[in-house]
C-alpha cells in the first residue's frame, strides 16, 4: 500500500477516511470504501483547487460539486463538516438517523452546501451536465471583454454504477458534443461492484468511449496527489471539450482485510477492521469521529480563502455593474429569479369563436410569448421540437462552443434531458423546459421523480397526450402516463383542454416554483366557451364550472380533462335537453386543485351530488377519487390501437352519446339506490 | 444518385421503395424514408442471408430479424407480404387503419412474423441482445459435438434515435462483454433526425464507441449490394464479437426534392413527390401498389428456400434425437415451455412459528426450489444480486463465451435488462427473470411496459419495497411505484405479505403467461397465522381473508398488502377485544382479484360492508377503489426519509394502534352517517 505524500496531507486524507469508517459503522448502515478510496482526490480538489466559499453556498459563481456517487455520501459530508460549511462535526455522529442532516444520500435544500441530490445512478453525472450548460450559457450571455463575472467550473465524481447507466451515456454524448469544458469529472475506477469485481459485467474500454463522444481523458493513480493536481491543472487547460480523469482507487484504501473488496461496498466494516484499519492509517485505534486540530486548521482554511475568492468576485462584479448596468441588473434578475410586473399579460388569448387548436401549438404560442419577456426561458425537446411545438422560433440554437442561443437539441435522450433540465434548474439563472411525447415520460421517470423531491423549477412539456394521437398505436399512445405522473409526490400535472387552459398552465409554470409537467394533445380542440377569466382563473385552481346545471343544484356532474372536456360540454347539451341538470368541471390538475380549501372544492364538486361521470383518455385508474362509489370513470383500460385518432377515440367509447348515456345511468341507479 | 447494380435486385429493391411510399402516402401518415433509403439492406438480408420460412414464423432455429427503428415498418410489411409470409400485399393498403393488421408500428402476436414489438427507440436492440443471448445460451445447453440444433442469427437494423438512447448504451455494453457473435447490427447512417441534420445534436463516433464496448466494427455503403453482403459474410464470420455494420444510406433515396431531408422522415411524401419519385426510379408513376410479377417471383423464392432449411434443420434434429433422445426432449420441452407435473410441491413451505422473513429471502428460496426442477429458469440483477437475493446458488454465471451458467450479471442496467429480459422471454427456451430495488423500476418502465403490451413472460423482481427499507432515504424508498405499475395494462403486480405469499407468487408465475412483478421487502415479515393452503390459494386469486370477524358480519374490513398486513393483523385483535368485529384480508395482486368473479370478490369484500380501511407504505393513490367513499386509506403521500426503516415506519403512522383509530374512526363515520 502507497504512503501519502505529505504528513499533513495525509492526516487530513485519513481524517476523511476514519470519520467515514466511523459514521458507517455507527450507523451500521451504509458505504464505506468509497469515501476511503476517493479521499486523496477529494481532499485535493477541496482543498486545493475548488473556488467555494463554505460560509455562503449560495454565492452565483462558486464552483459546483457533484458527487454523483450519492452512496459515499459520508465523503461528502465529511468534507462540508471539515471544510466550515454550516454542517457541524457533531452531525457526522447522526448519519442515517431520523432527521438528521446527514441522510443516507445527499439531498438537496436538506444539507448546506449539497449541490443536488444524487443516489440514484447517473442523474449526479446528467445534473453536472446541466451545472456545466448553465455556465457556459450564463457566460455566452453576460461575460464582457474584460468583465468576466461567469467563470466557475463543475466538477463531479462518479462510479462505475454511474457510467453504466444509460442516462450517463446519454448526458456524456451531450457534454461531447456541446464542448462542455467547464465539466471535469473524476471517474472512481476501483474495479468494484455490488455483485463483486467489475469483471463480472463491465469491461468496457471507458476512456475509449469518452473519447469517441468528444472528452479529454486523463488517467492517474487516485493516491497519487501530484498526478491529482496535474490532471486537474491538465483538465482546466483544456476548454474545448469536457474532461474525465480516470482514476484508479481502493475502495477501503487501508482496510486490512476489506481493501478492494466488494465487502466494503455496501456495508460496514465491522469494529474490529475499523479499529484495524485506523491502526493502519496511524490512528488511534479506540477514537471515533477524531479529527486531529492541525487537520482542521488545514480544512478551515477553505473559509478564509472562500471568503477571499468571493470578495474577489464581488469586486469584479461591481466593476461589471459599473460599466454595464443594464446587464449587472439582468443577471442578479435572472439568479433572483425576477417576474417583471404584468408579465401575464403578454400570455395569447383566445376567442370560443377562433378556429380549433391543439394544445400543443397553443403551449408553443404561450411559451414564445413568455420567452420575449423572460430571457431565462430556454429549453428543447429530445428530437422532437417540430412536433411537440416548442422551438423559440426569435431565438438560436446551442451547439458546439456555441452557447448565446436558447434552444436545446438534446436528441433522442430523453433521460438525460430530464438531467439536464433539473441541472438548468438548480443552477440557477434559468426557467428550463424539455419535451417529448407523453409516451416517452417513461424513459426519463427516474429524472421527474428527482425534480419532484429536489423541487427544482424544471418544466415538463409532454405531447401526443393520448389515444388520440391516432396512428402511430399502442406502442406511442399513453394510457397509465397520466395516473402514473399523479401517483408521484411533489410533482403538479397540468393537462388542459383548450388554448386558453394552456396559456394559465404556463401562468401556473412562471409563477410557481416546483416542477410541472404538461400533458398537451396532438389533435385540435376547440376553443372552450365561457369567459375567458372563468377558463384561465378556473385552470390554476386546478378545476372550475365549466357550465353549470340549468337549475341551481345540478343532478349529475360531468368532469373532463383535456381533450374530453369538449365531450362533456357536448354530452350536457344532450342532458339538458332531457331535463337532466348537468354541471361539467374542467379539471386540468388534481394537484391544483387538491390544494384548494376544501371550500372551493365542495363548491366545485358538491358533496351531495353523488352522480359523477369522469372522462379522460386515459386509465381510469385513481378516478374514484373524483367519482365516487355511485360514479362512473370512462376511461381506457387497455392498450390502444394504430388508426386515425378520430376512429380510435370513437371506437374507445370517446363520443359524447356514450358519456350522457352513462350518465343517465348513473343518475338512475342513484336514484333507485336513494344516494 | 447511384444506379442499382442488377434489373432484378433494382426492381425489388423498387418495389419495397414504392409500396411504403404508397402506403405512407394513403394513410396519410407515417415514415417514408426510412424504408426508401433501407431498402437494398433490408433485400439482401433477407433474400440473401436470413434463414427463414415465411411458411412458419415459429420455426425454432430461424435467424430473428428486429427492425429497432420501428417507425420504418413498412420495410418489414413490405418484406414480410413480398416474402410470402401470411400477410396478404392488399393488406399494405390498410397500413395504420383500425383492426389492420399492419399498423403503425411493428406488433408482436399481431401480424406474422413480427419477432418483437417496436417502436420506441432502442428497446428493439435491447431484445435483440436478449435474442442472441438466448442463442448462445440454448447452444451450450444443447448443441453435441457433431449434433448443432441451435444455430441462427439474430439480425437487426437500427437508427441514429436507437443509437442516441440510453438503452442501447447499456445493451450494446453487456453485448460486447458477452462476447454475442451472433448478433449483427445494421446501423442505419443516415444523417438525419426529426429536428434535421444529426449535426444538431449527434457527431459522437458512433464506430469508436462500439469498438470500446467490444463490438466488430464494419462501414459500408447502403446502396452497394456487394459491399452489404461482403460486410454480412465479414460478421458472420466473426464469432467473438456482436458486429454493428455502420450504413451510410440516403433517406428517401430516390424522391427528386426530398431525398436526405428531415421532411421524408416522419411525413408523407406528397402525391406529387411519390409520383416523381417513381418516375426517377422507372416506375410507372400512377401505378399504387405495384409490384412487378418478376420482382414478386424473386421474392417469393425464400418460400421454397425457406422450407428446405427448416426441412435439413428437422432432419439434424431427428439425428440429435436419435443420439440423444433426452436432450432432444429437454429442447422440446424448454421451446414448448412444458411443466413437469406436481411442479407446486417443490416450492417452500413455512410454518407460523417460524422465523420472521423477509419476502426477498423467501422469494429467493422459491427461485433456488424452481430453478432445480426448470432449467429454463435463468436471470440476474442489475449488480444486486446479493441484495434481490436472486443468485442461483447452484448454477454458475454466464460471461464472456461461457454460456452454460444460470446467473445473468446485467451491472447497474437497468433498461436493458428489462429489454434483454423481454427478448428472452419471447425467444423461446427460457423463463427469465431479472431483479434490482423497486425505486428503480423507474430506470427500466418502457421496458416493463413493453412486456405488459407484448404479453411476454418477463419476470420483474423488486425488493426493497417501501419506506421500510429504512436507511437509503428518500432516493431509494419508493413511495408512488406501487399505483405506477398498477395502472399499466397488462402487469400483473403481486405485493406478498409473508414468504408463503411469496412463494406462491413464484407458483403464479410459473402457471401463466404474460408479465409480472414482484414487490418484496426488505425487512423481515411474521409468517402469517393461517393454515398453509388459505395463503397460497388466496395469494393466487389476488385477495383473501386472512382472518375473519369474530362473528359472522364483519363490521370493519382491514385490508392490506405486503409488509403492512401483519399491522392489519394486530389491530383486529385490539379492535375484536374491543368488540369490533374485524376482518383482515391480505390482498396481494389487485389484478389477480380483479380477475376473480364477482360473486369472489363480493365474498371477500362484502358491499354491505363500508368501513374499511386500507394500509399500504406507499400512495394512496388508487386505494379508493377499494375502501369506497366511507373508508379510508392509510399510505405515504410524500417522499420518505432516511433513518432505520422501523423508525421511518412508525414516524409515518404505520403501528397497529394507528391502524386500529382509524378503524374505530370510519366505523364511528359509517354508524353516524347511516352507512
Amino acid at each position: 500500500m502507497t504512503v501519502a505524500p505529505t504528513s499533513l496531507d495525509e492526516l487530513c486524507i485519513n481524517t476523511i477516511r476514519t470519520l467515514s469508517m466511523d459514521a458507517v459503522q455507527k450507523a451500521n448502515s451504509g458505504h464505506p470504501g468509497t469515501p476511503m478510496g476517493l479521499a486523496p482526490v477529494a481532499y485535493t480538489l477541496w482543498t486545493r483547487f475548488m473556488h467555494h466559499n463554505p460560509a455562503n453556498p449560495h454565492w452565483a459563481d462558486r464552483d459546483r460539486f457533484v458527487l454523483s456517487a450519492g452512496h459515499a455520501s459520508m465523503l461528502l459530508y465529511s468534507l462540508l463538516a471539515l471544510t466550515g460549511y454550516d454542517l457541524d462535526l457533531k452531525e457526522l455522529q447522526d448519519f442515517r438517523q431520523w432527521q438528521s442532516r446527514t441522510p443516507g444520500h445527499p439531498e438537496y435544500g436538506h444539507t448546506p452546501g449539497v449541490e443536488v441530490t444524487t443516489g440514484p445512478l447517473g442523474q449526479g453525472f446528467g445534473m453536472a451536465v446541466g451545472f456545466a450548460l448553465a455556465e457556459h450559457l450564463l457566460a455566452a450571455r453576460f461575460n464582457k471583454p474584460g468583465h468576466t463575472i461567469v467563470d466557475h467550473y463543475v466538477y463531479g465524481i462518479c462510479s462505475d454504477g454511474d457510467l453504466m447507466e444509460g442516462v450517463s451515456a446519454e448526458a456524456a454524448s451531450v457534454a461531447g458534443f456541446l464542448g462542455l469544458g467547464k465539466l471535469i469529472f473524476f471517474y472512481d475506477d476501483n474495479n468494484i461492484s455490488i455483485e463483486g469485481s467489475t469483471n463480472l459485467a463491465f469491461t468496457e474500454n471507458v476512456g475509449q468511449r469518452f473519447e469517441a463522444y468528444g472528452w479529454h481523458i486523463a488517467r492517474i493513480d487516485g493516491n497519487d496527489l501530484d498526478g491529482i493536481s496535474a490532471a486537474l491543472e491538465e483538465a482546466r487547460a483544456e476548454t474545448r471539450r469536457p474532461s474525465l480523469i480516470i482514476t484508479k482507487t481502493t475502495i477501503a484504501y487501508g482496510s486490512p482485510n476489506k481493501a478492494g473488496t466488494a465487502a466494503a461496498h455496501g456495508s460496514p466494516l465491522g469494529e474490529e477492521e475499523v479499529e484495524l484499519t485506523k491502526e493502519r492509517l496511524g490512528w488511534p485505534p479506540e477514537a471515533k469521529f477524531f479529527v486531529p486540530d492541525e487537520a482542521l486548521a488545514e480544512f478551515r482554511r477553505c473559509l478564509d480563502a472562500g471568503k477571499q475568492l468571493e470578495s474577489e468576485w464581488d469586486a469584479r462584479f461591481a466593476s461589471y455593474a459599473e460599466a454595464f448596468p443594464e446587464d449587472a441588473a439582468a443577471f442578479r434578475s435572472a439568479i433572483a429569479g425576477d417576474r417583471p410586473s404584468g408579465w401575464e399579460d403578454i400570455l395569447p388569448k383566445f376567442a370560443p369563436g377562433d378556429n380549433a387548436v391543439s394544445t400543443r401549438v397553443a403551449g408553443g404560442k404561450a411559451l414564445n410569448a413568455l420567452a420575449s419577456i423572460f430571457p431565462a426561458l430556454v429549453g428543447g425537446a429530445a428530437d422532437l421540437a417540430p412536433s411537440t411545438e416548442t422551438l423559440l422560433k426569435d431565438y438560436g440554437s446551442v451547439g458546439p462552443h456555441e452557447y448565446g442561443g436558447r434552444n436545446l437539441h438534446f436528441g433522442v435522450r430523453e433521460h438525460a434531458m430530464g438531467a439536464i433540465t433539473n441541472g438548468l434548474a438548480i443552477h440557477g439563472g434559468f426557467i428550463p423546459y424539455c419535451a417529448t411525447f407523453l409516451i416517452f415520460s417513461d424513459y426519463m421517470r427516474a429524472s421527474i421523480r428527482l425534480a419532484s423531491l429536489m423541487q427544482s423549477h424544471s418544466t415538463f412539456i409532454f405531447t401526443h397526450d393520448s389515444i388520440g394521437l391516432g396512428e402511430d398505436g399502442p406502442t406511442h399512445q399513453p394510457i397509465e402516463h397520466l395516473a402514473s405522473l399523479r401517483a408521484m409526490p411533489g410533482l403538479r400535472l397540468i393537462r388542459p383542454a383548450d388554448a386558453n387552459e394552456t396559456a394559465a398552465a404556463w401562468a401556473v409554470v412562471i409563477s410557481t416554483s416546483g416542477p410541472t409537467a404538461m400533458a398537451l394533445s396532438r389533435q385540435n380542440l376547440p376553443i372552450l366557451d365561457a369567459p375567458h377569466d372563468v377558463v384561465f382563473e378556473g385552470t390554476k385552481r386546478g378545476a372550475y364550472v365549466l357550465a353549470d346545471a340549468g337549475n341551481s343544484q345540478p343532478d349529475v356532474i360531468l368532469m373532463a380533462t383535456g381533450s374530453e372536456v369538449q365531450l362533456a360540454v357536448a354530452a350536457r347539451a344532450t342532458l339538458e335537453d332531457e331535463g337532466i341538470a348537468t354541471r361539467v368541471v374542467s379539471m386540468p390538475s388534481w394537484e391544483l386543485f387538491a390544494a384548494q380549501p376544501q371550500a372551493y372544492r365542495d363548491e366545485i364538486l358538491p358533496p351531495a351530488v353523488r352522480a359523477r361521470v369522469s372522462v379522460e383518455a386515459a386509465s381510469t385508474f385513481g378516478w374514484e377519487r373524483y367519482v365516487g362509489d355511485a360514479g362512473v370513470a370512462i376511461g381506457v383500460d387497455h392498450f390502444g390501437a394504430s388508426a386515425p385518432g378520430g376512429t380510435v377515440m370513437e371506437k374507445f367509447g370517446f363520443t359524447a352519446e356514450n358519456v350522457a348515456q352513462h350518465a343517465r345511468d348513473v343518475l338512475a341507479r342513484c336514484r333507485e339506490g336513494g344516494h
